[in-house]
């Protein structure tokens, strides 16, 4: 999995394990243990960052400011924060986004309920203001102060991206470009996984404004690609490593760069099919219970005709989507080439990303440089 | 309802609105408008702060700040501030509790659905780092840290209490004490409705140690002596300017010092029932459908006994609280003179509030002053 990078002599699946061991042992030092209020607050926080992942965020934001020249000690902390935020956030996305599986386990909401992990990922956001304020003995005050500050554009930005799709998802919005794909992408996720850890590793190195502009073009570029990759490895069954549903997608139909594609080439009859399609909710472990009980009630008898007409009526207002259904978007999809498509624009952003990386301005050769050129390969060529 | 207040020759009221009205114009700077994400993050963030409440939060930070001899444009970003994470606090705890009303209308996520409210939460507390950073600029950067240490903490404490309330949900637990109960409402609500806004409107004065002690004492005794009038008027039905469900505490099985001075007081069988009731889940209106709808297929002769059994099983592994149940709980609350026990310890709190107050050392007299006393008799003799 990690072929492009070892095409380059870099150890970066070595590199990436070692910045997250760092990033979880400060998150470790972060939370409380054996405290008075029960094992569903701080317990429950260490959860996600414990499941396998591959720590992006906390290493884009070291090899960023080695690169530049930084130390490790003094953007630790930053790292860490990072990572606390992401996981928070995906706590709370996964509860917006009724998804059902996070790094090859039930999500926290499923396991948990949704009032724990709404609560738990709170508590992360309260507990990363802590070592926000601490960086000021870490790095300076006028440093601590700037990454406070592009924190908080993060959390909005995030904010911001949940919210368009939301919108997208509420309004039934299928009139999409590539170009407001792209701008949610960078809101929703593009700006805590690759914007933030890039500027704030570029703010402890102490940067000048030049290699930073430079930095946040890399990071927006990488980061489009990476999500584009996202959506197609949600797409292959094979993807015994990447700890999603496998065609989660577009169970809960996320506008992904596929989909909206295949939809732009649909004709008139077929769109509207689809449309029809992606109207309809994900069911729920309770729909299908549902399903099986009037299916069982109709097989003994006990169900007429207009029987089973009212109970649909009533517990299928809203209408769920089948396997059948999905088999039918997979089959568009296909037909279309949207899948090449979309691997089309992932290279292309990577290779924007290159260009942008080899246009920092005095960008020292180093291994963590390297570690950032792999990053890149890695992001196109990645199974999981 | 302003009587006590009146009594002392002060316009609480008066006071109250001006200060809620302060913030409102801070936050409402604050808020983005006519923006490209939609209508459902920013429009939604003024939702809550704009139906009628009482503003007590930034009242309070107001008027501990000036009492202390502080100036009202240094406090006033920080009283917004207060208000924001405030309503943010409720929307996600308003998903949390599965409650229904929130100042006379319909919660956030009843409204517009779990993952919104979810959002918008997280877009407000996003929203108030911004003013927090800046506040460097209106109070100096030592006092502004200070206030950032003391949100830190408050938003902590608050997700405590949360996890608390959830676990002793979770595990079914009855088996607490006034102190348990007092423990978690300082966390749950105390922090951020009362600790925090006098502690920072303190600090925004420059207060010295020994006031600063003696206000945070005063603080912790009025929330808690608030948060048990909450807990009193929740259960009376006439009152209309409550803004929250009547019994809602009793469908949501809330631990409050009434129901749990009441269960303390049952006999043995009558506490097994109680348990019994509460334990069961509040019906939620797909189950009031599913109840219908049964009645319906079994009345137009669609369902047998074991067709009813086979639904029932289904549908009510997880037994749901009834009319009847909640007249049953209330009568036994009424019978043990729970809702007297907790009037007495509420006004006891008040008293110790009023004792700390008096023995802020060097309080000025001055209207702020007058208005913290009205505050404290306000507490216990509010019917909203």
């Amino acid at each position: 999995m990690l072929s492009a990078a070892r095409d380059t002599g870099i150890d970066l699946g070595g590199y990436l394990a070692e910045c997250r061991a760092l990033a979880i042992a400060e998150i470790r030092r972060l939370v409380p243990f054996g405290d008075a209020c029960g094992p569903i607050l701080y317990d429950l926080m260490l959860d996600y960052p414990l499941r396998d992942a591959k720590g992006l965020r906390p290493t884009l934001c070291i090899a960023t400011c080695r690169a530049l020249g930084g130390g490790l000690e003094a953007v630790l902390p930053s790292a860490a924060i990072l990572e606390l935020y992401h996981n928070a956030f995906l706590i709370h996305d996964d509860v917006e986004d009724g998804s059902e599986q996070r790094r090859d386990g039930p999500t926290l909401h499923r396991e948990h309920g949704v009032p724990i992990a709404v609560n738990v990922g709170d508590g992360m956001l309260a507990l990363a203001l802590g070592p926000l304020l601490d960086n000021t003995r870490v790095v300076g005050l006028g440093r601590a102060l700037r990454i406070m500050q592009t924190i908080a554009r993060m959390a909005r930005e995030t904010a911001e991206g949940q919210a368009i799709e939301l919108d997208w998802i509420r309004r039934a919005r299928w009139d999409l470009s590539d170009d407001d794909y792209h701008g949610m992408v960078i809101k929703k996720t593009g700006w805590y996984s690759f914007i933030a850890p890039v500027v704030i590793g570029s703010i402890v190195a102490g940067t000048d404004a030049a290699q930073l502009h430079a930095m946040t073009e890399m990071a927006r570029e990488l980061a489009v690609a990476f999500q584009i990759r996202d959506d197609v490895l949600n797409l292959r069954a094979a993807s015994s490593r990447y700890g999603k549903e496998v065609n989660g997608d577009l169970w809960e139909g996320k506008r992904t760069l596929i989909l909206l594609h295949a939809m732009r080439c649909l004709d008139a009859s077929d769109r509207v099919d689809a449309e029809a399609i992606l109207a309809k909710l994900r069911p729920t472990p309770h729909d299908v219970e549902l399903e099986t009980l009037v299916g069982e009630l109709e097989w003994a008898g006990e169900l007429s005709a207009p029987g089973r007409a009212r109970v649909e009526a009533l517990l299928h207002r809203a209408p769920r989507k089948s396997a059948a259904d999905i088999e039918q978007l997979t089959a568009w999809i296909g037909q279309h080439g949207s899948i090449d498509h979309a691997n089309a624009i992932c290279r292309d952003h990577a290779n924007r990303a290159r260009i942008a990386l080899d246009g920092v301005p005095g960008l020292a050769s180093s291994v963590h440089t390297d570690v950032l050129h792999s990053l890149i390969d890695f992001t196109i060529d990645r199974e999981h």
